[in-house]
């Protein structure tokens, strides 16, 4: 069951954060209750299977069940893209067969990761995965994972080739971004991974947006993108900085844990306060945000009229 | 079948190359050459599946290859050591499962990567691979790729809990290496992971190497660390410093491809021209050296007294 | 000859350019006429000594230079802002000395660099810089150059403190500069250091633009941001966009320089293919750009409208 | 006055710390009494205005305080080198006119620092302060604050042109000080700025140490650096095990402060603890070592023999 992309991606794609159970397990009622939020808030698409989903931390099977349960639950009522995130290209094209045969719409790849690489060598490995997946290929720019930087260079001679149909850019280069906005000439989605500067992007030219805070307030995101898709970019900008505010929560488990885990902790908490998903339990080792901080996480929910 | 590891692993430990035909599959019969290669060379340990093994780019059904060849081909006659290389815990046991019914003697796995982490995450990641294992665990530091440096403080500490049996320390930074040696307590093998340095590291009191290296000269590595134990450091020095220059192949690749690409495959092009292997093929995305290249490492090989 | 600065500085800012004699020397009559040129262009204040005007290549007694040469020469006009970039508070409290005799209206520095520091001595450090220098302070963000970013917080803490009266921030990061205009309390005034993110930048509530380019093209930047203060922001981001073309010219050089001296190379040759200054010359050990560069530089020009 | 150095430069040369009043200004009674305390224990030369001597932190007039008191004091018995640290050569060389007017007897400077520079620019950097200095040169590598690590290949190619002298080489990169002592052939001196692997540095044939620590205990270094001459490599490495636990000084202040604050604070509180300097007093915005810290520092000095 595959569903058609359209050429340009656009819109609210959130990147579908992973339930799961006390022991570690992929809590797929939770996760079906999660995909209905995220569609009656009126999501664009959905992409399973990126970081803001504990990707990295999923086992083969556990990605397995995301796909099986996302793909099967959503029924074709919008695109979903799932990310294929491995080291390099032999590895990525093995989790390529699986989503594809599960149904995905499209792919999202990093630039090869743990080994040293060079621009002539992440070309080839988009293209081998391109090759080999049969499906829409989206280049997934995450620095603070990956450690290279796509250049505009790289990605509009691969939009040119045929070989990426679009880049989630998690760079946080707005300027970089708004080169491949302004030079591109193929079909090619530009959306940008920040939850905190979507009214900017939109009026750059960008398409969509992939916010894991979408994950809490699909809502408040596709509300802001059809403001600034009508033209009402006083809206999108109020709607924008209620996101801004209640982004803060990402930083509620400071410096005592990784940047992973009170990023994506916030996000489960909020959902569990939320009562979308039946425990806020992330993967380990990720260290678990402590009750005083999921209280200030539902004052910031409280304070964005989200409880 | 598993093979015992005495409590301090030492002596050298080669991270076996993965020999690859041309199509990229892992090419069973040049392994199990390259495996009698370095048991003939007297090398008292093999690790596979390391960075050297090109781990990063085999899939899961080729790591099963590579573990099952060389632990049935090399029947006993030294431990193997096997790399369960993934982003997090849950992922690296999967691996761990798989490497310990091979007949793996023991389990060498980075720090977390691609995700943001944190030093108390870190710690609950060892702990879990440790219990979850079943065979003593190596910690692997290798700052190049997992982008965080494993402190003495951390090492030390997972040592005395048991929950580290030693440390593979490719971080290059020697300071940090001997104040493991000098304040470990209980067994933990220091292993440095340095091709040139190693006089030095037995010196200060490293248990042994892991060099990549050591798959091209395997037995001019083991008569380092033999005149070493022997006590005659001129002669370790003479041959390390041979080794040395020979190291050079590694940066006959130069700028145009990756680290890796130019390490590797200049690993598997000596291989190749000392007959050891069948084809000096190199995993994708990596950029293959060409035959100028290969040319100048022919001649290094040469004033090694190596063809 | 103190020129009062508004409580919240804003609008466009220059950089300004530093011209050089090919004997390395500051070129006096060549920067009286830079800043005529950007007087005439509309600019609302001048920022001397800052990266873009090669402070880091300028001897203390070319810095003096410089000082005296735009100050005297702008006569009030603008306030002139003072770069007093170096290493440490009490380095940096001798260039300020220097800058505020005279006749610096503002101050701006980073943080410490070279050192190991931390947020605590960063807080320290520009503590000591505004209790010492008796004109605003200004703190500049700039990552690339000082391998530090400065957090919203420590931002908004020293704004509240009254210890710096804006930041000038070249960091990229668009989401945490939103950050600190939703969330500042006291006057502080936001400066954006990207070139090719303006109108979104004040779209975001950003009081102004520090923009190298804008010693190529002032009036391009003042057009930008006049049309962005009257609300039209669609003329806002044509200008914005013809812009971004234009700042293609710090790509000509490429990889065979470093990125300093693509970046003021180009800004240089444009100033002298537009006839503003009598050299392009950059300081040393700066890379020149070759005639064939310059001429690609020209053609960007052209095509901007500006030759 | 101005003491000849010999071709390859050897042996002990302290980085000298920069005593300091509670005000911040120069101790001159304590520096010279310093001096004595290292002429004294009989190191081979003097190395003024690095980072151990909180160089980044001394306006020009402190710097030519310490020049002038410490090439004034020591007489000609030892030749003093002076780091000319600033961020590209035109201020390099400003410092060093004002040092060889002094009478240094070498100049040691870093790469470009602060801007974006490239291996081209650099050899152009080192070319002009050799050209304009007028002593020997050596280059200071030192990534941790340069953020650029000096290849084998550029050291080489600028000792074989005469433009350098020597490497302090303090990248913690062993394997790659080891390539350059190899490959050398024109008079090169190779010193290590580690205190904690000296005798593997000198095993591999390096020629001397700039050791910090060498501050609070010139004896040991000189005891260590003259048992390797005479081949008695197990007193080395005995007085450097001994060394190695001293340098965890350098942790007391751990993460509450930067690294620079923690290294440099416990180099002078055990000078006054040691009765050496008269305030342990480091320069601003650094953090002070608490009471408690300096209680600590004073058991390693006695666990040293050093109270």
């Amino acid at each position: 069951m595959t569903t058609a992309v359209t050429p340009t991606l656009s819109g609210v794609i959130p990147p579908v954060c992973t339930p799961l159970t006390p022991e570690g397990e992929v809590d797929a009622g939770s996760l079906a209750r999660l995909v209905d939020h995220l569609v009656a808030g009126g999501v664009d698409a959905l992409f399973v299977l990126g970081s803001s989903s504990e990707v990295a931390y999923l086992t083969d099977a556990q990605r397995k069940v995301v796909l099986d349960t996302v793909i099967g639950h959503v029924g074709g009522q919008v695109p979903v893209l799932a990310g294929v995130i491995d080291m390099t290209a032999p590895r990525v094209l093995a989790h390529a067969r699986v989503a594809v045969a599960a149904g995905a719409s499209g792919l999202v790849a990093t630039a090869p990761f743990y080994t040293r690489t060079h621009p002539a060598e992440i070309r080839t490995h988009f293209r081998a995965i391109a090759a080999g997946g049969g499906v829409p290929l989206y280049a997934y720019d995450l620095p603070v994972s990956v450690h290279t930087k796509l250049s505009a260079e790289l990605l509009l001679e691969l939009a040119a080739e045929g070989v990426l149909a679009g880049v989630k850019d998690s760079s946080g280069d707005d300027g970089g971004m708004r080169q491949v906005i302004l030079r591109r000439e193929a079909p090619f989605s530009v959306l940008t991974g920040s939850e905190v500067t979507v009214d900017a992007a939109l009026w750059m030219g960008a398409d969509g947006v992939v916010p894991g805070l979408g994950n809490v307030d699909p809502h408040g995101y596709v509300n802001l993108v059809r403001s600034a898709s009508r033209g009402d970019w006083e809206a999108a900008r109020r709607e924008q900085e209620r996101l801004v505010r209640l982004f803060e929560i990402v930083h509620v488990g400071g410096s005592r844990m990784g940047g992973s885990s009170a990023g994506l902790g916030a996000f489960k908490a909020a959902l569990h306060l939320r009562g979308i998903i039946d425990h806020p339990a992330t993967a380990m080792p990720q260290t678990p945000l402590n009750d005083d901080e999921i209280g200030r996480i539902g004052k910031h929910l409280a304070a964005a009229g989200l409880l």
